[in-house]
């Protein structure tokens, strides 16, 4: 099987989990009904973004993630019918006291195949990630399904190569971000281009480097602070790009859109034979990679 | 000093190698005159593109990188007159039977400060530099001069984020990248700006990632194949970006030009600050990145 339809389901929150739940689970429904065969969401998609701001009270929002899991259970059920790979990103309750930022995995069969837990946790200004969420300590991932081998990362880890080769390395011939990025209404006039190219050009240019396709799926809309200090624009956009690093579909910067697109798996043979990068690798002189700095 | 203006020297190569490396040179001193206080050249800058098939009488070409050499000696003067910084491309004989495809950086003093062998090299139609240059061993370099500090890669590298992840660990402000990339005619109509797309791209997301400045330079104009097999069409466009990966300054795509551009290296810093990814780096986790594959 070398062409799959793929499925971005990119959409606004509001305050209501229930509402969010529902709308998405809706649309997930619709992509699923419409031959998509990966589907995944956005970044936290029951919630708005709460790490805004560091408050004790959002950890509420937390649930272990497992087979009895009401939204798994509910996703499981879309997944089964429509056979379906469904990426849900959630907010993992693993133990008292230790939470993550997880995608989990559900294959074709409904079946939860396995979870991935971000490993790279921002914390910036309307960006307190630090504060939620332990650092994933299941390394990278990828989950070999009957449409592809899919590496999940999560947001905050798309700026980092490490991250995408590994995942790459791992095998994926797609690597799915679900993702929660925007800008800052004080500084998107100055820097809000900026942000957004180099945003899409480092995952862009993932895709050349390893001869895969990159899918981003982020959230639309603006959400203010819960503390009243300004808000985030969310700047959708999600897209998915081939492995030369050219978008092919690409959501608006502000409507709630199911994205799907066909892609090609058989483009990443053709393309790593013309451009054998990984025939090249010099792993005899990487080792230092692993160092903070090299003083 | 902050500001600093760095020139890319782009043209083209007949088969007189003594023309080749005239032009060159008052290239580099015009670009010296005018103020340029780090000068780089396009790869291998005295020949022709050679390796476009396997001959043994290519190797007169190369040449023992040291002091004593006349283009070293030569570039000396200009470096040491203007007080520029001069990274030169050049094929490196090391020893009976060893070649290196390398860079040798003259500092503002006129001092040979090192040399850089290219790591990764390629084998591709009409690039076959497998069969010219032995992979380099002396690991990723940075040289630090009085106008920053100056990572050194060579072309095929340019598709390795660890290459200039490695590089900028070791405190790269800038990644210069003396290249030489072209179409093949049988090609160009279908995938030539596919080609140029991801070269472009991924050098750019170089940039992002390691929040520091990427400059590739590279040759122009329509080079045959010595055995009559078509031949390459260089598509310059020799380019300089800035850290959020923005390309500030692009060369034409077939004519020589000495770009010259002044850059502000406190973006660094500043871009760094806000973006702090080699904070969040998870090192505990990239240990597999020496693996050729994770099976």
């Amino acid at each position: 099987m070398d062409k799959v339809a793929i499925a971005l389901i990119q959409h606004s929150c509001s305050e209501d989990i229930k509402e969010n739940e529902e709308k998405a689970l809706n649309m997930i429904e619709t992509a699923a009904k419409n031959e998509a065969k990966i589907i995944c969401t956005q970044e936290l998609f029951k919630t708005r973004y709460f790490c805004q701001v560091e408050d004790w009270d959002y950890f509420k929002y937390a649930e272990e993630i497992n087979e009895n899991n009401e939204t798994i259970k509910k996703l499981s059920k879309i997944s089964k019918e429509y056979s379906s790979v469904i990426i849900a990103s959630l907010f993992e309750k693993r133990a008292k006291g230790i939470y993550h930022n997880t995608v989990a995995l559900i294959n074709e069969k409904g079946t939860l195949a396995g979870i991935y837990r971000k490993m790279h946790i921002p914390d910036d200004p309307h960006f307190y990630e630090k504060f939620y969420f332990t650092p994933g300590d299941l390394g990278y991932k990828v989950f070999k399904t009957k449409y592809g081998n899919i590496g999940t990362l999560i947001c905050w880890d798309q700026w980092y190569p490490e991250a995408a080769r590994l995942t790459a390395l791992k095998g994926a011939d797609i690597i799915f971000y679900p993702t929660a990025i925007g800008w800052l209404p004080e500084e998107k006039e100055e820097y809000g281009e900026s942000q957004y190219n180099a945003w899409e050009t480092v995952q862009r240019g993932h895709a050349v480097a390893n001869g895969c396709y990159v899918v981003a799926v982020n959230r639309v809309e603006f959400e203010p602070s819960p503390d009243g200090n300004s808000g985030i624009e969310f700047w959708g956009q999600s897209f998915i790009s081939n492995p030369y690093g050219e978008i092919i579909k690409k959501a608006s910067v502000n409507k709630e859109e199911i994205l799907i697109s066909e892609i090609d798996l058989k483009m990443i043979d053709e393309t790593r034979i013309v451009w054998p990068f990984f025939r090249d690798r010099r792993i005899d002189s990487y080792q230092e990679i692993t160092k903070r700095w090299i003083d």
